[in-house]
């Protein structure tokens, strides 16, 4: 028997998150009323992943749930803000209870992780699509796409490439090998970098997340920041699992290009750099240097001191052919 | 040629809504920064409309777009709140420019009628589907859907059921005739109460918005205040065109049970009737006194003394067959 849009929500998202003592009103009224702390500004994304087109078809329910908060948490670590409410617009064919209540735990277990409170959203009937809105606080300056600068150096978080691989994996596109598994909890359950995002913010002279491809990302960083960018083939950080399974070249190219990584990359310029290297050091923070902002628009990546040609700079929903 | 995501966004989004001095970082960068007035609570409601489910495929896109913002302020007007941002998340099948420009053509018309920034979003390739958050505030306590008690009188704003009937004319499951080109725009540019909303929070005891019949809302409002509600058949405002197109008889069905009205359903104690009627004319502010909350439980619908059975007491996206 189907549940009434009532009982979905009052059963599966009334108790979706951690509770918090900012959350006058959640889940169950016509709105939340929440209490920005003082002094901080509120910090607001929002974004959508659709059946078919975000993950694949059949994705594990866990997977999407998780996912939905974990790309918006991504844009908040971009900023440097702490998230602290989220707002859940669920769209589906129909009141599934058992993938209800995957998805909703896959949503809770990254929610509670990051302290984030569900205060409401909307449960619709229509093809599968779901949309997160998170907000959070920052305090202090928050970390814009634009301040960098020529000759700041470029980092990014973690290794790139990993997730399209594990889309490849899970989308049956690639043969099963060791290190497969791996691949595809990169691309199932990605690490927002939220503590990262928050620690940078005393460092970092611009930050973007890296949703969309690195190579397309950095170059946003720069043509925000006014200036282009030139990243270092060989720096590249690449998984172990990522060479194993699909070679060294392959490897590089899904790095630059490959989506859904939900890293960060972000520049930062020479007055701070020593500071951010010896307070906050690169092997115990997880992230790399790959190259330089420079005066000269556009994004270069240079392999043996040759620029290289790349296919294409990142996925663009609307642009690519369907 | 099809726009990139990210020319859409800069070209239909970056300047939809007005421009407001608390935003400090809009549409552009990973997040919104916005800046939350010191001693108010942020007021949060997100609803999503769905092609085919919420509105009749082929719908003009002014009204998408005006809708998707219309259901959300309803939500905010509810709780007695002023609106400031809103954030959108646009799933469409392509980049239809000609469509792009008349849905933001929409949804700016009522943005710019409210103040209300448009801060940030999403756009990805599906199943055309749209979902808003809006963010406002409210200043001392907000209205809820909880406090209201038996004796309260019950009040509902404008004529409730034009909107069902715009719906099935816009179908084309009703024939034409006079009077169906008002209702049509009832359903295609409903008017959020957001003046009566923010005036009310003096007086109401309750509140809640119309949006899937108003029997099922007031019911809600009841259930949620702890007690039952009345509603007097004969006192139903019903509008003049309503009555032309559909008859008496079936024009209080719709009045009951038609959704999208985005009409208040309030509730008023003894202490505060007076001031209501004397301070917000009925006339002049548009709302209706049609019943009473009562100790029993459940709503009823009291005719020429008896209580009348009706067949569905509103819509919900899950429990309606599809």
């Amino acid at each position: 028997m189907p549940l009434s849009e009532f009982g979905l929500i009052e059963r599966y998202f009334r108790h979706c998150g951690v509770t918090r003592e900012d959350v006058r009103l959640g889940v169950g009224d016509d709105a939340a009323l929440l209490e920005c702390p003082p002094g901080q500004h509120l910090v607001a994304a929002m974004d959508t992943l659709v059946d078919g087109v975000h993950f694949p078809h059949g994705a594990p329910p866990a997977s999407i749930g998780y996912r939905a908060l974990a790309v918006n948490l991504s844009d908040l670590a971009a900023m440097g803000a702490r998230a602290a409410w989220a707002l859940l617009a669920l769209t589906l064919p129909e009141a599934d209870e058992a993938w209800l209540s995957q998805f909703t735990a896959g949503f809770a277990r990254l929610a509670r992780l990051h302290r984030v409170a569900l205060v409401g959203g909307d449960t619709t009937r229509g093809p599968l699509s779901v949309t997160v809105q998170v907000l959070g606080h920052v305090s202090g300056p928050a970390m814009l796409r634009s301040g960098g600068r020529p000759g700041h150096a470029l980092f990014v978080s973690g290794t790139p490439g990993d997730a399209a691989a594990g889309l490849a994996l899970e989308q049956g596109r690639w043969p099963e090998s060791q290190g497969a598994q791996y691949l595809r909890e990169r691309f199932l359950f990605p690490t927002p970098r939220m503590e990262l995002g928050e620690r940078l913010r005393e460092y970092a002279s611009a930050c973007i997340d890296v949703s969309d491809g690195l190579l397309g990302d950095a170059g946003k960083l720069a043509a925000a920041s006014g200036c282009g960018a030139q990243i270092a083939y060989a720096d590249l950080p690449l998984s172990e699992p990522l060479v194993r399974v699909a070679g060294a070249e392959r490897a590089h190219e899904l790095a630059l290009t490959g989506g859904d990584d939900y890293e960060l990359c972000f520049s930062v310029g020479p007055g701070q750099l020593e500071s951010l290297l010896a307070k906050m050091p690169p092997q115990r923070w997880g992230y790399t240097r790959i190259g330089t902002l420079r005066e000269a628009p556009g994004t270069e990546v240079v392999r043996d001191g040759v620029a290289v040609k790349l296919a294409h700079s990142g996925y663009d929903h609307f642009s690519e052919p369907a």
